[in-house]
């Protein structure tokens, strides 16, 4: 319970073009504001601070019922180029969002840096439609068709998109939290047996079993660096309102961050996303609030945060 | 988990005598005009709308503290007959309350038609006060002490109740979410001994193993067709508070849906009552709207939709 | 599931010194007028009101960043004999607060009365900072600091804190609830081997099991008076907004009911402090009604009040 040495390289990825509403790109502003940094730090983290990426301006014209195709494949190349240089600098990487589009930027990078990975998919939503599923047009309901070696042939070529290679097997990764499946994503799930833990498996086992099955079933084949991919919609909208796609019926605050409790203790964790945070989305600015402050406490939990306390392992008392 | 063809049998029962504050008797519209009946079809139910109940104009006068007696003896006869139509017309029945004094009518007719029953009542309050025992004089605290064979010598003979047979045995029966029990109620339930899960023992099973424990119990003597009686208010306050008698430390909407869920998987769902939601009593239109929304997922649940998603068997995922 | 004979001696401290925050001495006026006294007569408590200390006018200045030093000695000296009186009365004590430096007279005079006692401390803080430790200067941070005979040698001579003697091992002692712990209390918990259930613990285990826990490690050295110091920021801030230093992610209104149910039902209950309660300090009316009927129903669950229902053993069922 003392931490050892942690290093966190942070991205900012202001982009909201995964989706339909303006406002997630303010994100890692909010999230910065609200003293990530400073916090980690404060709890014995080395953090590099990689600013925010500065994206291209590109046509935003869609692709049949796709929306803004070149940019959310530009934006994802620039990204994965990102992660996969703070990989190589030896941190956990951090990617503050913007939209869940960007986690194929941010897997696809980590991969890059480092090979076959673990993902943990923490969301109410599966985000594996293809292009040729998806009823929305949005690529954040789509990210992990574009990651999964076995759907590569299932997804066509798009403008951008052709420097995006598979990197990910259908056995490295889990779901947690999902209660908002479309027909064509359950399918694949199901054809692809994806270890699921909906909310429904939550509620059946308790947090701490699904953390403890979740590991134990991703290391039976190694143990692999884990990609925590964390979108604010896994927890329940009356905690987390100010998202784009909230869902009623999520994670509490405890279970969500029992999660990073749980993952920091593995010694495992890699590279963290934290997406889908929409301060223009909140009723009031408490919502927001609530809504910032428990993105930043679950990526303090990723670097080692524990509700039980922490103290420097060089700690004396003093005496009167 | 794809489903097996469903069909849905809806009456609506806008009743609200059975206790004393006006509203309740809006139930069955508001939860159709939330798109109950579109979104069972959506998920592959058959539906069949019965229509309104329309009840007789009867005598609203008081027999001692007893409130409204012939106009709920009343009501449940006419009830009990539309449930026994749908039951022989071999759908699950669904009734949309309207108060809970109308499960006198609905476990009747189900019974009616189907022979003997298990009944799961989820609830914040027992409902088993006798008119004898009851201190509001309100009918909705009393339609178990109609039902039970075992109550019977304790029930005096009232005004239009006298088609009413006891037909449903003491072991017959589960409770789960209790939490406002009166004493008079407390000495009955550990008189006849019967099974209940109140809110400590959800606290301590967890909702996964109440289900697991309530259909052994129930099924260890026969697979009889489930009667599910859910009473709005077993759900926390906090998510539906638009109902007569809200009570503190409720079930959450998760443990709300997981119930549902579980009984639908089972295949002995035969009938379901859906009431005390009121929508007169939100302070806001959110807090209405809240309870709907949760009324119709639970109904949702019973009829097979899962939080991990559906699919037909027939998909077939689109290639480029 | 009768309750035995139960006494209740009710001692009101309103006292707020021992934090900066005014408004916490309205919790004994606040507890009372919502019906305390008369809801634990009602469900069979013999109650006694032993009214409100009066505290001595002392000098409120500091000791270097010691707030109120003379303040908080003398008005735990004089809550120490009250709670010895009580409890030579053959009550079980009952201490409305006040902040929770009032824990120091609390348990020291029960300890005087009764001699050796286990201590289970409900709190999203630990409150075991030395005087040399804390850096807010607030002595509701320090009790337990005062009251362990291992941490004597750690702190300092302060004027009028001379009567207090330590009564208390670490061995006897539990926390419940931690999520706000600092790094000189995380040190000393570790030290001296405390038994914590943090809020981690909690989700892992569930509050059942936590209890369970509880009691065992407690009883394995002999069936010692238990006492209760039930600091309400316990609570999730949802519910019991109220309170001066309120903590996210808290225990839920079940698990706190819980945790007095179980109790109540071991017989070991000997005293009970309720403290934190702040009506200053809700945003709305609602606000302060939830936290302090909250209180309330913590404090009738500790004198047997069950949710599945009481009844008195001499209940007879009316017959027509
Ligand atoms: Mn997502
Ligand atoms: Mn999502
Ligand atoms: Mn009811
Ligand atoms: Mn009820
Ligand atoms: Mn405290
Ligand atoms: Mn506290």
């Amino acid at each position: 319970h003392h931490h050892p040495q942690r290093s966190a390289g942070i991205i900012g990825a202001a982009f909201w073009r995964g989706q339909s509403r303006s406002g997630v790109q303010e994100g890692p502003y909010r999230i910065r504001s609200t003293g990530l940094l400073e916090r980690l730090k404060l709890q014995g983290c080395a953090v590099k601070d990689y600013g925010n990426l500065v994206f291209d301006d590109v046509d935003e014209s869609s692709v049949g019922l796709l929306k803004s195709v070149a940019a959310v494949g530009g934006a994802n190349r620039r990204l994965s180029e990102a992660v996969k240089a703070v990989k190589m600098d030896g941190h956990t990487a951090v990617m503050l969002g913007g939209d869940h589009s960007l986690a194929i930027g941010s897997i696809h990078g980590h991969s890059a840096a480092v090979g076959e990975l673990s993902v943990i998919w923490v969301d109410a939503h599966a985000d594996i439609n293809t292009p040729l599923t998806t009823y929305t047009g949005n690529f954040h309901g789509q990210p992990m068709s574009f990651l999964l070696h076995e759907l590569h042939s299932k997804v066509p070529v798009l403008p951008n998109f052709s420097w995006v290679k598979p990197c990910l097997s259908a056995k490295d990764l889990v779901y947690i939290g999902l209660r908002d499946v479309d027909p064509a994503e359950h399918y694949i799930l199901k054809m692809l047996g994806v270890k699921v833990f909906s909310i429904s498996e939550v509620d059946r086992l308790g947090v701490a079993r699904v953390m403890e099955e979740t590991c134990d079933y991703l290391t039976t084949r190694g143990k692999k660096p884990v990609h925590l991919s964390y979108d604010i919609d896994a927890i329940d909208p009356s905690v987390t309102p100010a998202t784009g796609t909230p869902v009623v019926g999520g994670l509490t605050y405890r279970e969500g961050v029992y999660i990073t409790e749980h993952l920091s203790q593995t010694g495992l964790l890699s590279a963290v996303d934290l997406v889908e945070v929409n301060p223009q989305l909140g009723k009031t600015e408490a919502d927001v609030q609530s809504t910032v402050n428990t993105a930043v406490d679950l990526l303090l939990g990723c670097f080692g945060r524990l509700r039980e306390g922490n103290h420097l392992t060089d700690y004396s008392l003093p005496e009167p």
